[in-house]
């Protein structure tokens, strides 16, 4: 089965619906390229969520980051992107999305955006 | 004595009921199978909790995980599954059930699953 | 001067009884046999208090938990006995005690005894 | 394109102003001279923010620090004041700077100054 | 100029005295002597206040804690007092002194006094 | 494409035959059963190697790990089996296999055996 | 200037030809795709020489890593690959290069290489 | 099978006495008595040798350690008595034992003995 | 006495010429600027020396690093530079110098360089 | 039995002279004065022996550390001066003492010392 970058996230039915309950997803191989200079960034992508109806499938947001590997991507707009994708996706009760970017200048950023607090 | 895995948790009077207090129990030795690939899953699970009349004996929390080993389990279920028998079995005035998983695909998942709360 | 393994706490008179303040002890060096067993159990006691009128003696204290060496002990029963001589010999205003205990069987076990909060 | 030291802090447009989210940016390469001795001082600047209308634009402020390379400054008081600059160029709903600073005389100092809490 | 221990501590006007910001000191090389055995102690001790209208001048503290360098000292005293010439001296709107003592007998203790809280 | 637990191991044409380079495969999810017992036993396997002729595939070297699941394994003789099998899977200059498995009865166990030394 | 993923790697000349000393280069951002599955692998590139009449220009260095992102390529390949093209266009007296990839299935893997030693 | 402590210790037949291989026992579980002061020791005992004809067996090894728990031993003394012992049992190509002896006066102890080297 | 940054190393007589002992000097505060861009550069220097007829004084060490401060510099340059003037300077039976510098573009550099090896 | 620092070492018969073996003693609560400020060092004293007819006694070895707190010490004499004086008082095989002394001016320094090697 080939796999391909995709923006479209899958999502299955929460099992354990009647109990409000985290997932923690830790993606530390994120990559886009600077909307500036072209060249690449890396960072770790963190989703920390309640989920509502559905859950987020593994496999899709492995994909779905893989996405943004040829895009540019500023630091704080992606990270929220992501959030408003997931959330369309999953509906989820409350979810935080966390950005963390490795150096550049002698400069390491963090952004972190929530949704449903 | 011979040992085998069992669904079955045994538990014992809590000695000191009058007072509130924490048992945090951890297992870093949690194996179960990927129900869509069929290969091993390994992570760690840790309990935390505040007994009521019963606590949970050890030897048969072992056995209990060991009886996920050639089972089928999806992260986000097995978590839950484990909250609830360990719930039904010790009537916990309050417990935490958390599973860490280990890296699938570049991304680890943890799930965190409360009761009481 | 011979020192015995003994279950006489000393106390001391609190020199600032004025102010509500914390004294944090760490004992590593804790063991006890397994009830069930008889094989050594190790672990480290960690005890956590506001003082009210009078101060624990660390020397005693020593000798106190040396005094578990040849004795029985369930990880649930010991972390409770300890904060109850603990509260009788000093009557803290608040303490916490936390029973921190090795790998048993791939699992290891925190209790978490907490008077006065 | 030349860089020179700046105190000039640029800014650009939040991108997802209707949320409230973090931004954390670490800048461990921050020195700049005692005012008593003339000796360099070295330490960490950490600025946490929500972001207002305006986010803070990396560049400018790597610019920024380095304009404190050759200048006199008491730890205390360069604190107060990256995050007054910081504060009058982007107005954020609320900022944290921190200045951990590097061992003199066997002692380290860190200060913290918030706005907006 | 010739450096002498002093139980002295000199202050300087906050130079942010409308903003109410943290300062962090951390003092790693503390040593007093047992008043029991007369036999010498380490530790560290942190100074965390927010200012009132003086700060307190690191050199003076360096010369302060050296002070205890012949003298018997209790853990628990110690800490305290420290915290009450830090008071008298700089007037803190809040202020915690924590004492964080090597291990002796097997045992380590931390002693945390709080101002103003 | 199902996967299967299995002894056979494939290898690949070394892509780079004329010069002595070193290979480090580290596999933290190896389990086995105690012989003895016949409960789960657990560790890291490592294999440290000069390729000859041939590499040793990955997928196919987590599927020959993967049928040591429900086998029972002494620590001594598993390890130099893993090194038999992959010596004559793939005639290496020089390996080194390293099992270090996890603690029970408070004590744990590194092997180590080597071939071509 | 715009910078470009490119293969050509530049030099510069010794500053110190007439003495043996070492250049440790290490870049944790390197990433190609998987020449089975398509999918993006992620790694640390450590390159270890004592150069020979000319040294390895950082910047170029890095467009150099930056041409894997697009390309299939198998680990023992391209860290052997990227030790030919070091040693063609540097001629160091000894290099070693190393590629410490992430883990996939379970498994991780470190692949190193040596010239002239 | 009730468990007591003994200086008997057991081996079996080595699996592969045709190739020198290493195997490394970590038990920091060991615990006797200072013979000066009577007070209980704590320490890690380490053991790594290449087998002879025979391997230590360890619930036998457990078993050894625990016997000091009530004896006087001299850290310089007791690291090679154990040495002596496992050499005498279990005949080795080399054997190296380590004893490493927590803080007491605030010094650490570590006593390293070999044999066939 | 006011400090300035200086070229010139001051040295004192070796206390112990009979014996060859190693001095290992760790200076994690230098910094200069980058010959390409003009931008700061940060680094930890360390020497590693077996004293000759002179050892290095502290105090000038520290001035001289500190002349590097508004100085270009390449990392390969700039770490040869202080092994040749420490040499000149103390004439070392054997020295070693690295410079070990911050993350620029995703990479960081550690260049050594040895004398009298 | 009231302790005084002393410079005098007691030793005592080493009770395995048959064999070469290692002890290794650490003391990270090494302090004395600097002899050109008068001000308090810091460091750790780690001495590594294989002891010839005789052992050194601890408890004595901490009341000679002690001898220095109010003595003026350079760190490359003070290093050179405890090997001297334990080589006198115990005749090793062999033996090293490293001073590892804390950040002054923002500069650490290690001195090594051997005999017999």
């Amino acid at each position: 089965m080939p796999s391909q970058p995709s923006k479209e996230l899958e999502t299955f039915q929460n099992p354990h619906p009647g109990r409000d309950y985290e997932i923690v997803i830790t993606a530390p191989e994120f990559t886009s390229l600077c909307p500036v200079t072209g060249q690449p960034d890396f960072g770790t992508i963190t989703v920390n969520y309640v989920p509502g109806p559905r859950c987020i499938e593994l496999r899709s947001f492995k994909l779905y980051l893989w996405s943004y590997r040829q895009e540019g991507a500023f630091y704080e707009d992606v990270t929220n992107r992501i959030l408003n994708d997931l959330v369309e996706a999953a509906a989820p009760v409350k979810m935080t999305v966390t950005g963390d970017f490795n150096v550049r200048g002698g400069i390491s950023t963090k952004v972190i955006a929530r949704h449903g607090y």
